[in-house]
């Protein structure tokens, strides 16, 4: 057994059983070695953003890590727009960072460079396994690590001899840290400022918006409490029978209108609500002046438990509201719109179908009438990083096997990582791809007026504007092996879109907006 | 007048005129002020890595720096590798880099992380211009670091608020560098090391590979000393006219067995060989053992005055060798494979074509026939990270107007950057890609069996092939706005490739070896 064959080993028998894979030379004995054990799954990916963006998919599905493999620092950054967005949806990933041998990294051979350096900021933990012998002990680190509390991504550096070298020691187990119990005394401090509070708000994001956080929170809602969730996260339930909260509203001056009055902000789960860019004169804190703000459960803690024993302490009912089931009656008609398409992903969704969402002006559309749709998950773009939605699709294919996938792209977020395609149709995942085609980045012109930089001219809307040449989405999509479809009317969308949902397997449609 | 502004002023007014961009939110003030100064070409980008890579072949070319725009740390990312290789090139490039607002960054926003940190291993120089009137000063700092001597990319951070606040400071003027003047008592100890020497070899790379020092180096290949050139190289002209010194061999066994029995390396413009990558049992210093070694120039000295002094030193002739013009005399026959791709490229390639070549393991049937080619230049991946062929190609179309650009590419390395076609197609460039399509990371197979790692089974297969589904080339290439034709015969390409070379504008051909 060799180094490789041993963090092989150490992650499957940690349950870390996917591999989204681009190798290079150093790390063929990696390579080498998932053919000796079989539990591994590798999946190729035709470019780094693509795979870490599937561990990203994977992690959030799964709640266990999948590994990455890529090679040494331009292999990494690659995937690091995506694994910033996984970092911010704290998810775990175990990133295997094939590097040159030890004895080879003084000689600064072409390919070198300072992975440790490169990848600290999207890391949550970062070691290199400097032998063979310590390599199950690292990788059971990495993969603890990974799991935080709150979790995030691991960087596991693994030089080429380390890999090839043999060694006894085989495997290593890595344990799951729980996260911290609820204190009492502040949750009972917390419940005492809502009952003084006029107006309170209790704000959750990340393990507070899963199932069952929402089933407490939506208790606290009963009991009067209103109830918001962050913009952007990484999974919430959605549909009939689950409660949904209000949402943060992404443009601050919006968020800030919806929250007039709010005297008290309760965080479970997540932090202070922030601006997600800054604009000359408007404001970076998304809490309004003079409202006082509590902290119920960080992200290190149960929120689940702090969620309960909150609702305990208010006395609210058992249980709360949740939506009712309420599809769209007739078929949308007429033009193609985002809001068109959304009723008819509304109609057609099946129970238990994963949303991936990086559909950015087009999203809206599509989120109002899923509210009442089937019960489904929500993937969301947590970092900004545009480029997810494919990527976070084949994740979470991989790791939910039948359940369907649908992945909501705008254009120019689905260019970042078109190679996405191509894993979808050689894995033969079940994934519906829906690419929003305005042919512009639509979002830039509306920002462009916000940040007070006037109108676009002949320099600016050169590039703001995708539209020339139009990119033919379906010529792209066959090129890559997904069959495809361009629907220029609402009607074209709706037969495209039930057929997509009727049949297993990788399908493409281009919604001509 | 705001920092953006003082930003495009400062970079215009020191020959930074072109930019490839893909901004975001933050980066809108930039964007609008290059309405302003219509000196500054703005050419947009898909992804970031076309964008990094394209400034790369833009500096190569013209020997002055193209700026980027960037957005935040996913944006640099995207980008990381392709500044990998222009590191490695030494090529000067300003990243301009957008981020938050300064008194938003403590919010730690969605997008917000460690710039510093992730552009530190790649970058020669980095500056965050964290107030409007520091803007033009930081960017003539910029400017002038990226020339080094030797040069490298560097790392401009532009918060918004220095970009959309009022400056009075305008612009701040850059210098260029020169490099050190070699030292002449060291050129008089090289001499009569060679001299002493009974097989001596100058290893040149670098600066010392461009056309003026190839004429001096020319010179001591007719007083009877190997001259060798590195494997990879940022630029150097090849074909009739043009000396051609031997090139390092890839693989490390090859180089050593070429340069057994030499006592004597000389370096100018580069450093000490050493192996791509390490493998067991194989060496990482690819210098003979025992062999001296000296350094005539490094990267920081004038190589061509150094090669010319040092051919005066050894009483070299006033000339050396250069290469005839000798094309293939008939079109090739026969199956479509790297070497009858080679003889069209060679009977065709006008006169001044720029070659960008990522082509891995197909290459070598380009390089041989066009040794004897109508004189051109030669741009090679520096440091390893594949996806650059398409990228250059972009960055030096635009830097060389009126030269016909040639991108060779394998089909692996074609899909990193395959958004590149579109670039090509918006701005008409004079550019034809090639794309060896075997569908197959082929050089994988081949370091698979290096490293020791044995044959590939059910899963290492998996990530080597890209045959399941087969790309469809044609059809991504149409999709993105580019003219595209398949050629499965010799016949087919010589036809195709003749007309490539005779028509202008993007032009694409798929060679189904």
């Amino acid at each position: 057994m060799n180094g490789a064959d041993a963090l092989i080993e150490t992650l499957v028998d940690n349950g870390v059983t996917a591999c989204f894979a681009n190798p290079g030379t150093s790390e063929m004995q990696f390579v080498a070695a998932l053919d000796r054990q079989p539990k591994m799954r590798p999946v190729l990916c035709l470019f780094e953003g693509v795979a870490t963006g599937a561990a990203d998919g994977y992690g959030r599905m799964s709640d266990t890590p999948a590994c990455t493999l890529l090679h040494l620092g331009p292999g990494y950054g690659n995937g690091l727009a995506n694994l910033h967005n996984a970092r911010r949806a704290y998810t775990p990933i175990i990133n295997v960072i094939g590097d040159h041998a030890t004895y080879h990294r003084q000689y600064d051979a072409p390919l070198n460079s300072d992975i440790p350096s490169i990848v600290a900021a999207n890391s949550v933990w970062v070691k290199s396994a400097d032998t063979p012998d310590t390599v199950a002990a690292t990788a059971a680190e990495a993969i603890t690590a990974s799991y935080g509390p709150p979790g995030g991504p691991v960087s596991l550096i693994l030089p080429a001899d380390s890999a090839w070298l043999e060694t006894k020691v085989s495997k290593a187990v890595a344990s799951r840290p729980a996260p911290a119990k609820p204190d009492a005394a502040n949750v009972e401090a917390v419940a005492k400022a809502i009952k003084a509070a006029a107006k309170p708000v209790v704000l959750i994001g990340g393990r507070a918006v899963r199932a069952e956080a929402l089933v407490q929170a939506a208790r606290l809602q009963a009991a009067g409490v209103r109830v918001m969730a962050d913009t952007f996260v990484s999974r919430q339930p959605r549909g009939a029978g689950v409660f949904a909260p209000a949402r943060m509203q992404y443009f601050g001056e919006a968020a800030l209108a919806d929250l007039e009055g709010t005297d008290l902000m309760v965080y479970a789960g997540t932090t202070m609500p922030v601006a997600f860019f800054a604009y000359p004169d408007r404001p970076s804190v998304l809490v309004p002046e003079g409202c006082a703000t509590l902290t119920l459960a960080d992200r290190e803690t149960d929120s689940v438990a702090a969620l309960a024993a909150l609702a305990d302490a208010l006395s609210a009912p058992a249980t709360g509201p949740s939506q009712p089931l309420k599809l769209p009656e007739t078929a949308p008609t007429g033009g193609m719109t985002p809001q068109s398409a959304g009723l008819s992903i509304a109609r057609h969704l099946p129970e238990g179908a994963i949303i991936c969402d990086d559909s950015v002006t087009s999203g809206g559309g599509v989120a109002v009438p899923c509210m009442t749709a089937r019960p489904h998950d929500v993937l969301a773009l947590t970092g900004g990083a545009i480029g997810i939605g494919m990527p976070l699709a084949i994740g979470a294919a991989v790791a939910s096997p039948g359940r369907k996938v649908v992945s909501l792209n705008g254009d120019g977020s689905a260019m970042y990582t078109v190679q996405s395609l191509w894993t979808m149709a050689r894995e033969n995942l079940d994934v519906t791809v829906v690419v929003f085609a305005n042919h512009s980045y639509r979002i830039l012109n509306i920002e462009m007026g916000r940040t007070g930089s006037g109108n676009p001219g002949p320099s600016a809307s050169k590039l703001l504007d995708l539209g020339d040449p139009k990119i033919d989405w379906v010529s792209l999509a066959k090129g890559l092996g997904v069959p495809a479809v361009r629907c220029e009317t609402a009607e074209q969308f709706e037969t495209a879109f039930a057929r997509a949902m009727s049949e297993p397997g990788p399908k493409f449609i281009e919604a001509a907006i």
